[in-house]
């Protein structure tokens, strides 16, 4: 049996990119090693940090161990784990190749080389035997990939439903708390520092699909890439509708959601969606992030921490490089299921209710019209409610769980009434009672 | 390197008891191997299942398979990983003693016995080079110990803060919510199965303290039982003292609580409190656990799920199985760091903010002698709010941080005022900005 303690030889870790996750990994390990090592019981040793410019001066960080070469410190018999934290496809992809073509285990924040050649990097992996570990890449500080691998690996998890994106939740718990419009809310987001001067790849979706397609891959065991996740960002959503949404009971949330649809497909998707107060994602508030997953034996469980943020990242990480560095020294890796290509259920199929808000001239007889179109197309009615706005009125509907297909049919048919004005916002709505 | 895959040998599992968490383990194992199998890349096999009754039909399981022979069962050669669901301290600490001692791997959900001799079981384990695994043991379902043991290895935890009693919480949020005193509520507990007829383990706060002791342990690696927590139940909540708590934004949770005081001591206890209505954990409602983390690095994180119910809790032991598994299949085994002996901060040294409410009679003068105490000992009042009851009046102060000795004092002296009926409630104030 291999045995574990305090007294084996430093495990050699080098640090690929030294931003505000990398130099947070550094800083903890030049200044907490004693400390790690008692907690942990494994001794890190930094080997290296690979940047772009070795001549800035990084405060705390030895010089002797700045370089430019990260292929030559990835290849490096001195090092033992490689932790890859330069962010984007190349060189990070060519890097983790080589790290553990070598036989070196590697821990990664990169969600987008993940969403995009995961698969085949856990292949690579395997085959070499060492650990691919990846904690930080979806929801930052969270320990949410550990009990999707570990805790939860003989469970048939039903559904995950992520709130992945800390700017988008920033923004939209903006709008709500303080009854401003989308526009308002980014701004206040981007003087904060939450949110980018181009915010496309947050409030688009591109960040939460790609975590998306991480958790569904390993919620049900098979490979899912970025470009499967169906998309849709916050931009539309009018305040009126978050303020409607929140007199109704609910809040608006950015889901990063992966579920099972029969047997053998997945569906995995990214989208505004109403969730009830009552329910556990309602209460992740401002830029903090949380899993809800749904498992057959497990029942409900939620994970809720920092999702972003240099040091609460850099934790994460460092858990990583911990059980990677008892692995090297046991000579052992995190088992790896095999996984099969996912097979996407058409967003056609996909069935939920939806809460559908719509401008409509205010006479009579409008809402016998509109209420004959959901029924053309078998789109049950749950709940209306009408508000006045001048000539023009307002309807509210939630439906009961309904086909993705229908609804668009039932829309179509809205737009082309005379009276209908326009449909302001539709949004799926989840976690009550009686969902699929 | 160690390899793993579906092509290994199936590793054979003992279950020792099959109550509700046993049943529902051993109907996971043999409904659903092949599902576990390609899942999880280890395959189980049932050995054995140890009864006290054997003779007892349990449907499903074949008759062969049944024993009274726990220890002949632990010890078959023909057992890889023994799992004890029996519960309580013996036999199952001579039973799970057995295993280490024959090298098994071992897997429990026994929370007594954990708290009672983890330390000397983990020692035995580690000693073994085999793994005991126990994340049933705190909050069921939900994935607590294993973040604790490896996704935080190398965190500074600060503090852990669990709902870890289904049954309190279920009493607490009824008073909240419907306005019922508490022995309403724990009538509608009982009516339901989530109380038993004797509440007392739950209702005072034994079986938290048991999770505590457990959780303090890990997140601070050292060895801390059960008789070290200092302990108080629910059964003296007043209704109006959880109505007027709402008043003030608070809801009133059964808590664990683990926290480091200073370099070398740590604050192990089991009472309720006041949470604010913005912290994660108010939105913990009925019968749910959570366990909420504060690290130094990782910030805040909280993990939300089913903390009873046979299946969700065999759900979580089956995690445990399979890790197990794959390092019997490995040989090797979980690493586990050294622990030494928890010095206790003793209860008048701990700093928490607290809510006080008074009965006093309804005279000028009798606000500035109830003052008066405050400052005396040194307890700074952040609020106040009064009303009326007939001739008497409530008084409810929230304080700011105070030491437990110092809030202590100031009782006796209010107790000690002729103005003073008595004091109603005395509740700590946890997870609020600028607390400790």
């Amino acid at each position: 049996m291999a045995r574990r303690g305090g007294d084996q030889r430093a495990v050699r870790v080098a640090v690929l990119g030294c931003g505000n996750v990398g130099g947070g990994l550094v800083a903890l390990l030049l200044a907490d090693a004693d400390g790690i090592a008692e907690r942990s019981g494994v001794r890190l040793e930094l080997a290296g940090v690979a940047v772009a410019d070795p001549g800035r001066f990084r405060p705390g960080v030895p010089a002797g161990l700045v370089t430019a070469d990260a292929k030559g410190l990835v290849m490096s018999p001195d090092v033992d784990v490689v932790v890859e934290l330069i962010g984007g496809i190349d060189p990070a992809r060519q890097l983790v190749e080589a790290a553990l073509g070598a036989g070196k285990a590697v821990v990664t924040a990169n969600k987008a080389l993940l969403a995009a050649h995961g698969a085949a990097l856990a292949r690579m992996a395997d085959g070499a035997g060492v650990d691919l570990l990846y904690e930080a890449a979806v929801a930052g500080a969270i320990p949410i990939i550990r009990p999707l691998r570990e805790s939860l690996a003989g469970e048939r998890v039903r559904r995950v439903m992520g709130i992945v994106n800390g700017t988008t939740n920033f923004i939209l718990t903006t709008m709500a708390e303080d009854g401003v419009g989308y526009e308002a809310a980014l701004a206040e987001a981007q003087a904060l520092g939450f949110a980018e001067r181009d915010p496309t790849a947050d409030v688009e979706g591109h960040d939460a699909a790609a975590k998306a397609a991480i958790l569904a891959g390993l919620a049900f065991r098979c490979d899912v890439v970025d470009s499967d996740v169906h998309r849709e960002g916050i931009t539309g959503i009018p305040a009126s509708d978050v303020a409607f949404a929140d007199r109704l009971g609910y809040v608006v949330k950015l889901l990063a959601v992966g579920e099972r649809a029969g047997e053998d497909q997945v569906s995995v998707r990214v989208h505004p969606a109403l969730v009830p107060k009552t329910h556990p994602l309602a209460s992740v508030r401002g830029v903090f992030n949380a899993v809800f997953v749904e498992g057959e034996s497990s029942g409900e469980l939620m994970l809720y921490g920092r999702g972003a943020g240099g040091v609460p990242t850099a934790s994460a990480v460092l858990g990583d490089v911990i059980d990677a560095a008892h692995n090297v020294l046991a000579g052992t890796a995190a088992p790896a299921p095999a996984r099969v290509r996912a097979r996407l259920q058409p967003m056609e199929d996909v069935r939920s209710a939806y809460y559908l808000s719509i401008e409509v001239a205010d006479r009579p007889g409008v809402l016998a019209a509109v209420a004959a179109v959901f029924g053309e197309h078998r789109v049950s009615i749950r709940s209306m409610e009408q508000e006045g706005l001048g000539d023009e009125a307002r309807l509210v509907f939630v439906t009961h769980v309904a086909r993705e297909g229908d609804v668009r049919a039932t829309l179509a048919g809205l737009e082309a009434l005379p009276a209908v004005d326009h449909v302001s916002a539709v949004l799926r709505v989840v976690g009550e009672e009686g969902s699929p």
